[in-house]
This record gives C-alpha cells, structure tokens and sequence, in this order.
C-alpha cells in the first residue's frame, strides 16, 4: 500500500447513516461514544500526554483511555507522536479531521449541560406516572 | 408529587460533564447512543408509529427500537401517545426538548456521512503500518 491509498464510496453513491450498508452508520457509533466525546474536548485544549489525558477526563479507566485514543488514532482524528527520551514521551494532538469532530461533540457536551435540569425533571415525572395505567 | 415537580442543580453549582458526580455525564451516554441519533432524525419528518419507525431505521430490532423509545419518552425527548382503537394506535412525537436534541444529532450524522471516506483512509493507512515498529 502506498501513501496514496484512499478509500472511496463507489461512484454515484452517497453517504447514508440510515443504509446499513453504509460504513457511517458504525462510524456513527464510534463518534457518539461518551468518552469519545470528553477526550476530544480535553485535547480541544491542545497536545496532551497520556497521563494529563487521565487527569482531564475524571473516572477513565488506563484502559478506557488506551483503546479510545487508540481507535479516535486509528480513525485519523488524533496523532500519536511518540519522542525518545527515557522514559519514552507520547503525546497525542488532534488532527483537522479531530477538530472537526470536536465542534460537533461540544454541541453534544454543550447540549446534556444546558438540558440537564429538563431530563432529570422529566425522569421524575415518568417514574411518578409510569406505575400508573398506559 | 404534583406536576410541578422539577430537578435543579444546587444553586451555584454548573452542569459540568467532566464532573463524574454530575448528572449530564450520564447523560452524554444516552445521547450519543447511535440507534437514539437516528430514532430522532426518522422522528424529525413528524409523528410516527412503531411499525413506521422499525421501518425508517433499518435493522433495529423490536427489542431495541422499545427501549429506545422508552428511553426518549422517560428523558422527556418524545411524547407517547395512545389512541384508543382495536387494535390499539401508538403513536410517537418529538417534543421541543427532543427537537433540540435532533439538531445536535443531525450534525453527528452529517458530520459521520461527509467524513466517511476521510476515515476509512485514515483505517487503511493505520491497519498499514500498524504492523510496523511504533
């Protein structure tokens, strides 16, 4: 494989998340991810090191924080560059492609902060009416 | 309770989704949940019944398309409504708070269709040289 290799949707085709045919819908499940969605806000902020990545998004786990920059690398949205030093330093940058994701998920993380009060009102209003006749 | 029940954040206290204690951190998992971002976008076109749901979102099970209008309809997202027939008529509706949450959705989408083959590259390019030295 060259540095050329580029993946295309076969002519004429478009990109739909309602085909399930179509490789956006899983991508869609990748993007939505919770964690997906804070890390690319941490790194918002700039490059950031594996360990500062864990201090920026409180209650991940090594290994949630391992595999989600691993898949967020291996989707072209982050860049892992790692420096040789003792011990080696690996510090991790969201590409364009990432920063482009990271607008829409601020909308997602914007969104559950400003509607936090109307959900969790809502959901006491179905608990309170859900033993009730439906 | 009455109807005038409702759930604030403590005073002085923001809605913060990388506060683990906060509430909209949970939130963010729901909402981004890839069967509930199409749910909301078929819903976009107006009010629909189950049946035409299961059929605007290709391969969702019962079973999942039931839970995730659960879900919608207990985050105050979607407004149920049952109509008294034989057989009984279910219908399901966006309300303005669930209308809100589809716009944010609709740039998940978006963004998921118009960067697809940006991606797929990206995973060509990693599955490539992932096999080389890191």
């Amino acid at each position: 494989m060259t540095d050329e290799a580029s993946w295309q949707l076969p002519e004429g085709v478009a990109a739909d998340v309602y085909d399930t045919r179509c490789p956006s819908r899983q991508v869609l499940d990748r993007i939505g991810d919770k964690w997906t969605t804070l890390l690319t806000g941490a790194l918002s902020q700039g490059t950031r090191r594996f360990s500062e990545l864990a201090r920026d998004v409180p209650g991940i786990s090594q290994k949630m924080l391992t595999s989600t920059l691993r898949s967020l690398e291996r989707d072209g949205m982050v860049e892992r560059r790692l420096h040789a030093a003792v011990p080696p330093k690996v510090e991790y940058t969201l590409t364009p492609l990432g920063e482009g994701l990271e607008e829409v998920h601020r909308g997602l993380r914007t969104w559950a902060e400003a509607h936090i009060e109307a959900i969790e009102t809502a959901r006491l209003r179905y608990a309170a009416t859900a033993a009730g006749p439906r």
